[in-house]
């Protein structure tokens, strides 16, 4: 049982993961489009909100380690 | 059961929080390449709607570690 | 199972809020984006949406934290 | 099983009153932004609003409460 | 089962109340800030509606308290 | 499995109930913002409406407190 | 099984007929709110379609009846 | 398991033939009232679709009707 | 095990013929209001489509009522 | 078992076919409507396409006759 | 269990071949209607294309009679 | 279980191969009816693109015959 | 269990697959079809992409051998 | 139950990247072909944003090769 609940746990959050930044990263891709001369900000701006979304899914995998580390 | 539970509550709540991060982010990226001029109040509002975005996900994963406590 | 419906309890509670707190401050920046002018009144009125908005999810924890003490 | 409903009705509730708060209040805070001479009224009609939505859903946390106490 | 029951019942009675409660009071509020001189009538239209709305799931929440009642 | 059974009945007639008056008094809503001189045969027009799709849900209440009087 | 039956036949029969209902009467609202002098032959089309609509959720309903008096 | 086959058969028909016809009738609706000369043969057309929509879910009742019997 | 079998078959079936049906038969509809010189080359078409749409349901209930006399 | 497994495979099959030949005749019906001298070749790419799109559910029909002999 | 497997695998070959077969075709009838000149090449590429789409499908159909064959 | 192992691969395969040719041949007969003069290039791309999607579908083929195999 | 395993893993990644090559091929021939000039730095980009795409199934496709290698 | 957990966890990894980096690189493709000159800090920002978004997914395939690992 714990290697599904890894499973699932780690799955989800991958699959918001990429849901999420994909968004993020192709709006931004959009906005380069646009106006090239905002690179800079728009690249910063995406960082910062890339490293928001991952904040859970990272802590998905750290969980996901630990349920690991439980069923060994 | 606790591994179970503690994986569906984090993996509720980790694409909870993607969707909705990724969401807000992305308008902020959008916002800011058309007008440039406007990056500070775009991004204090962003992190503060992030915050309140996060809070329920964190709460989520603070539950999920009581789960795996109560397991071991 | 206490630990499985605190699960599910907090997990909707936490998607709900996430979506829900989503549209409310995108819909926010996209509005400053727009006429910044009007930052003060927008954050005020985002505050008491998502204020609103959080109540449920709230008790949805209060209430998951209730099972995980019956489960002890 | 008195648990697994509580959690049910609770999270079915918060998942119904974010969705409904969420297109009330952005579509108020979208009003505000366009004509920030009508704040007042909007306001008024967003909170008879949500106090008509947040209705059911509290009664559910109610519900709830009472599934809790029957259970213990 | 009775309790199940229960949430079921009021768990989509308050779903289905929240999305027909969002639909009415945006389109209203989104009328009013439109027009501001029509929020008389345009209010008047929302309570009788939201009333209308209303009535199934409040028998709803009646049968959940009867299944309660007959549960105990 | 008679509860199961009205629960199921009674949601599903509320959900249905729901959706069809909130796509009709928001339409009518709308109608009146745009022209106020016509509020008399639009709300004429959405209570015949409310009433035919009431229909249905109405007799699910009533097949609902059946089998509610069948399980006693 | 028989009350389970009966509620899927009028659940489903109830949600068929809110939905499809509720196509026909916000549309006819909208061509009222249109052309006003069009209602009258709008609402005897609009009368037709309901008929129309209704009959097989009718037969629903009689056969749920049916499914009642089956099992007492 | 007759009761229930019924119930799933007549359940799904009245969902086609829902849906079905208020596509149909809705469109009716919206053409006459662009141009009322047309009234005649748009809902001569609209008989002969509901018509031909009707056919299946109507043999779908008859086959209900006929699984009641078999189980009486 | 026959009827539930024949209740899906015609079911998906009845399902499938109302849906494409309702596509063809409202795009006629709406192709009339719009060219009323064309009624006799669509409702043509209309009534080829409308045979070629229901030849795999007419199977269906074909073989429904063969499972209901290999049932019997 | 040989029935369900015939009813899953005809039902998926005239669900393929009615939302395929949908989706075909109705664009048919469409660009009839709009150029009415076109009607010989596309018609004729009609008739091709509803043959493309029914050889396999047709194959499905015959499979399911096939899995009826093999239960009788 | 071979008789499910062989339904499910040409049930989904069904459905994905109808899906893809009628974008295809309906885009093929659209680009006619515009442009009756082209009739040659659009059909070309659309038996291309058809042919590529329905390449495992048909080997899906194979599969299946596999499956019929192996469980006689 | 290697049936329906084999007959879940292959279905989704199909499926996923279906819908991505579906997606890519139709905008290919859709750049084709623009712009006849680039139809060789246009084709190209979709070949290599066609290729490209059904090569993991390819791999689900042979890995369900070699499931087929282990069966016999 | 690892033949269902294996089918389920290469299933998803083939749907997955096929989905991303399908975005970005349809839309680099689309770009082709606007701007024939941009042919190759459109297909480079294109191959990149979809080799990006790629990397994932492809491990799903060496962990199904694996799979299957575990279960002989 | 460790090939299962490992066949959902990368089948959930391969289907969230290739959604995301299908969003990513189409946005990319659609942007050049508006843009031929800025291919270069595009594709920049194209790669950072596959590479973290594939962050996780690389991750759900190390886990899985370590299910895998721990089930032999």
């Amino acid at each position: 049982m714990e290697f599904l609940a890894a499973a699932i746990a780690i799955g989800l959050g991958a699959l918001g993961a990429g849901l999420g930044n994909g968004l993020i990263v192709s709006k931004t891709v959009e906005g380069i489009a646009r106006q090239p001369e905002l690179k800079g900000p728009l690249q910063t701006t995406m960082f910062i909100g890339v490293g928001l979304v991952e904040a859970i899914p990272i802590i998905t995998v750290v969980m996901a380690f630990l349920f690991y580390g439980a069923a060994e």
